[in-house]
């Protein structure tokens, strides 16, 4: 697959069947993560692939409890507009996404794999989201579907002694990342384009060029 | 180019040509990040280019002294123990970087382009990082080598000044890449294998195979 393909269409997908993902494939995702640059070239990160469902039936209480967390406080606000006002392009992106999320909580032990990732001494996550973004990349590659979830942070612990992550060690969870081969199609996603979100030597400075389309399309 | 040779062979490239980077190529780094999955779909995230030489003529100095810092502080005790035993294979890793690094520092203002990249309300890390990852694999396919630094982070107010952030309105410094045309070739880094730093189902628990070489290789 082209890299601008895999760029382009590797957004979340939570819809996904319970098919395994075969183990020659799982060798693809996670070799492909370690090739990613760390601080200092540390590598100091750990890899977690979570397939057995009674490992997912313990973590899905506690990850539902953590998204419950997530659109009453982190997102409050905007799901709240949201409601006010359903109508408007924005609001139905956001209820859009929300929907998306939940069916990922509710179907959370049904995903057939599962990756966590953990970081050693990585204050800015630097040197640890690279990995697990290449992860998914792969996985695109591969025609498996991720969808990233930081939604364990609000209340990390219980997932780490389920885990058994040795937090005393200096060891942080990083990020979660679903895996599964998607029910529906690949496709770009929409975002704010480049000339509105950069800038040139300096903020608030035009950027010099606008990119109305995305330069790849199918 | 194939996904895979982005993921396996985009490293740091630190030491490139002056030659500036054509605003084309500009495009397709940019419109690459902007396809980065955020928390939410939140796109909360900044990008800024910098080829004015003035503005790199004045963050020069203080990404030196942040560099002085990285070496000093952050991983002073693996300096130390690789200049007490150099001929080591760790040792001569950690001190070739070392030299890689300050030769970027050294150089800060030949490079022809910056990319800053900046996040509001993203704590992990998780909601910038893939974008600007994406942009080096951009790059990458488009001959670009790049160098991603944290190094501003360890006193991080005077590049915020140069480049005018608003830091009120609560915009963070994520990363620095530079980039360049390398005057060297494109490799696959050397890595800790995917089964000495994975686990399966919970952490201790071997992943359940090895990956001895890499997947992909010239």
């Amino acid at each position: 697959m082209d890299v601008y393909e895999a760029l382009y269409t590797t957004r979340a997908m939570r819809r996904v069947r319970p098919d395994p993902i075969p183990e020659a494939v799982q060798q693809k995702i996670l070799d492909a993560a370690i090739r990613a640059p760390s601080g200092g070239n540390s590598q100091t990160w750990r890899f977690l692939l979570v397939d057995d469902k009674e490992v997912l039936g313990r973590l899905g209480p506690v990850y539902r409890d953590c998204l419950g967390q997530v659109f009453t406080v982190f997102y409050g606000d905007r799901v709240a507009a949201a409601l006010a006002d359903p109508d408007t392009p924005e609001s139905v992106a956001m209820l859009s996404m929300k929907r998306s999320a939940e069916h990922l909580a509710e179907h959370f032990e049904e995903y057939p794999l599962m990756l966590f990732s953990f970081a050693l001494g990585d204050p800015t996550g630097g040197s640890i989201h690279p990995s697990t973004w290449s992860a998914c990349l792969a996985a695109r590659a591969e025609g498996v579907g991720s969808a990233w979830t930081s939604a364990f942070a609000l209340n990390v612990a219980p997932a780490l002694e389920i885990l058994g992550v040795p937090e005393a060690e200096g060891w942080r969870f990083a990020s979660c990342v679903t895996f599964g081969y998607p029910t529906g199609r690949w496709g770009v996603a929409p975002r704010v384009p480049v000339h509105e979100v950069s800038y040139r030597n300096h903020w608030g400075t035009p950027v010099g060029f606008e990119v109305p389309a995305p330069l790849w399309s199918y």
